[in-house]
C-alpha cells in the first residue's frame, strides 16, 4: 500500500530529481525505489514500483502527472470512437521498462527469501481515470458512459481487461511471483452495476492468470457491499480496507479464499500504544487462520511517521507465526 | 437527499440572491425553499431546509460557506481546550429561525397530507468539519484527536451529542414529524472505531428523542461495514446508500428496522429507460416490505437533470402501495 512512497525520506531524494513516470521509465530506479521498504521497514514482500495509469501511455493516452495535483489525462475517452483508438500492444514491447525493472529486483532479492508482488489497476479503476480526465468524487463521466452507451463501455472494459491480462502475464513471466489487481475505486458502484459492468472482465483476467500458477490478490476500498462479488472473481485473496471487520469481511467473501488486510493507515498517525492495541484487534479478528495476509486498507500518507509504519511490521512479526 | 437543491432552477433563483446562511436566518425564505420540491415533483415528505452545520454558529464557531468551496471553518477545534470553548445553548433560542420555518412549513402543508421531517447532523460528521476545518478526505486531524486525545474527543462527542439531542427534540415541538440524523461520513471508521468513539453518542440522542414518539432515520454513507452497529444505536429507519444491496442492508440491518434507499444518485443522469430498470431493481429488493422507503443512497448532484428526478418519483408511485 504504496509501501514505497512519500513518507520515506529516501524516495522523496530520488522523487526531487525524477518526476514519478521518469522513475517509472528507468529501470534501475523503480528497482532501487521498490528495495527501500524492504531495506528500512523489513516487511515481507516487496510490491514493483510503478503506476495504475502507467500502461495507458502506450495505449495513446496523454497523461501527465501535474505536480501536487495527481494524474491529468488530456485526451479523455468520453465515446465509442475514443475507445476505438486506444491501442493493445504486446507488453514486453510496451511495458519494457517496468518488465526489465522486476528482473531487477528479483535479482536484488535473490536469496533473501523476499518474495516480488507485480501490479495492475482493474478496468473499472483505470477507466475512470480514463474518462474523467483524471481523480474523481462523483465519477460522474464514467457513469454516464456506463449507463449511456453500455456497448462502448464493454468495449473499454475489454481492451482494459485485455491489456491488463497481458501485462501482469508479462509481470509474471519476468519475474514477479504474486500479482495484485488494484480496483481501488470499485467500491462506488452498486453491487448491481458492478455484477453486470465490472465483473466480468475482472474475472476473465483472473481466469487469464490462473495458468501462471501465482497468487493473484485482488483489491478495493469502500467494498463491504461487493465482497461476495469480489470472491466471485476468483482471485485467491481478496484486499479488504478497514470500513469492515476482517471478520465480517471474510465471511463475506468465504473460507476458500485469503483474506488481506486491513488497518485504517490513518492509525499511524496514533500514539504507540493506540497503534498496537489497533494491529492486535486486526490480528484477533484474522484469529490466527493461514490465510490473512497483514496490511493496510489503503495507502500509507504522505505525511505518515515512519517509525509507525516500522512498528508495525515488528509487532505483526512478533505477534504472529508465518505460514509459508 | 437535497431534494431541494441546485438541480432545482427556483432553488438557483433564491440562490442568485441569496448565500445558504442567509436563506437559513429567514424562516419565510427556508420555507419558501422546503416547498419547492413538494410542488415540482410531488415527493412523499419535505425535509426542512437547513445545514447539518448551522447549529455551530450558536456554539460560537465561525463558519462561512465560501463560493463554491463548501463550507469553511475559521476557528477549527483541535484541543481539549477548543472543546472547552464551545458553548450549548438551548435550540428554542439558539436556532430560533429554523424552528419557525419549521412552523411555516407545517402550515402551508396542513391538510395536504405531506409530513415534514427535521434533520440534524450526527456528531462524528459534524466534528470532522468542525476539527478539520472544512471537507476532507482522509479525515486525518479527526482521527488524530480520536486516537490522541479520547478525553477530548469524548468531551466533543458530548458536547454535540447534547446540542443535537435538543435541537432535534425542539424541531419536534415546532412541528416535524419524523427527524433524520445524518452520519454521512461515518463510513470513514472502522467498526472498532465507529463502536468506540461515535455509536454511545449516537445512541444517546436516539434515546432521548424516543418519548417524543416521532420515527428517528439514521444515515450515513458507505456504512456496509458498520450497518449492524448503526442498528444497535436503536434508531427506527436506517438509510444506506447503493454501494449495498438493499437485501442484503436489510438483512445487516436486521428485520425490527425500517430501511431507506438506495437509488445511486448517478443513475439520474442515466437514459430513460436504464433509470426504470435501476429503480425497479431497488423495488425488487425491498421485495414490497412494509417499512421501505424508497430514498437516493446520497444527495442530488447539482447537474441532475429535474425530469429524471420526478420520473423516479412518478415511478415509485406506480409501481408500489403506500404503507401509512
Amino acid at each position: 500500500m504504496r509501501q514505497a512512497g512519500r513518507y520515506l525520506p529516501e524516495y522523496r531524494a530520488i522523487r526531487a530529481r525524477h518526476g514519478l513516470l521518469d522513475i517509472c521509465a528507468r529501470p534501475e530506479l523503480a528497482a532501487e525505489v521498490t528495495l527501500q521498504p524492504i531495506e528500512r521497514l523489513g516487511v515481507d514482500a516487496a510490491i514493483i514500483f510503478a503506476d495504475i495509469l502507467l500502461p495507458l501511455v502506450p495505449m495513446g493516452v496523454d497523461l501527465e502527472f501535474a505536480a501536487g495535483e495527481g494524474p491529468v489525462i488530456h485526451n479523455p475517452v468520453r465515446t465509442a470512437a475514443d475507445v476505438e483508438r486506444l491501442v493493445v500492444r504486446p507488453a514486453e514491447e510496451a511495458l519494457r521498462q517496468v518488465l526489465e525493472a522486476i528482473a531487477l529486483v528479483r535479482r536484488a532479492l535473490d536469496g533473501r527469501g523476499v518474495p516480488l508482488i507485480g501490479f495492475a489497476g482493474a478496468p473499472f479503476t483505470v477507466a475512470s481515470y480514463l474518462v474523467e480526465g483524471g481523480s474523481s468524487r462523483h465519477y460522474r463521466r464514467t457513469k454516464e458512459l456506463m449507463y449511456g452507451d453500455p456497448a462502448a463501455w464493454a468495449a473499454l472494459m475489454e481492451k482494459l481487461a485485455a491489456m491488463t491480462a497481458g501485462y501482469l502475464a508479462a509481470q509474471v513471466r519476468a519475474g514477479a511471483q504474486a500479482v495484485q489487481l488494484f480496483d481501488s475505486w470499485a467500491g462506488a458502484l452498486s453491487p448491481r452495476d458492478y455484477r453486470e459492468h465490472v465483473l466480468p472482465w475482472v474475472r476473465r483476467i483472473v481466469a487469464a492468470l490462473a495458468p501462471l500458477g501465482v497468487p493473484v490478490i485482488l483489491f478495493g476500498t469502500g467494498t463491504a457491499g461487493i465482497l461476495p462479488l469480489l470472491a466471485e472473481a476468483g482471485a485467491d485473496v481478496v484486499g479488504v480496507d478497514w470500513r469492515i471487520g476482517l471478520d465480517d469481511a471474510w465471511e463475506r467473501v468465504g473460507p476458500e479464499h485469503a483474506v488481506q488486510g486491513n488497518l485504517d493507515p490513518l492509525v499511524l498517525f496514533a500514539p504507540a500504544e493506540e497503534i498496537e492495541r489497533q494491529v492486535r484487534a486486526v490480528l484477533a479478528e484474522a484469529a490466527g487462520r493461514p490465510g490473512h495476509v497483514f496490511n493496510l486498507g489503503h495507502g500509507i500518507l504522505p505525511e505518515t511517521p515512519v517509525d509507525s509504519v516500522r512498528r508495525v511490521v515488528e509487532l505483526v512479526h512478533e505477534l504472529t507465526v508465518r505460514h509459508t
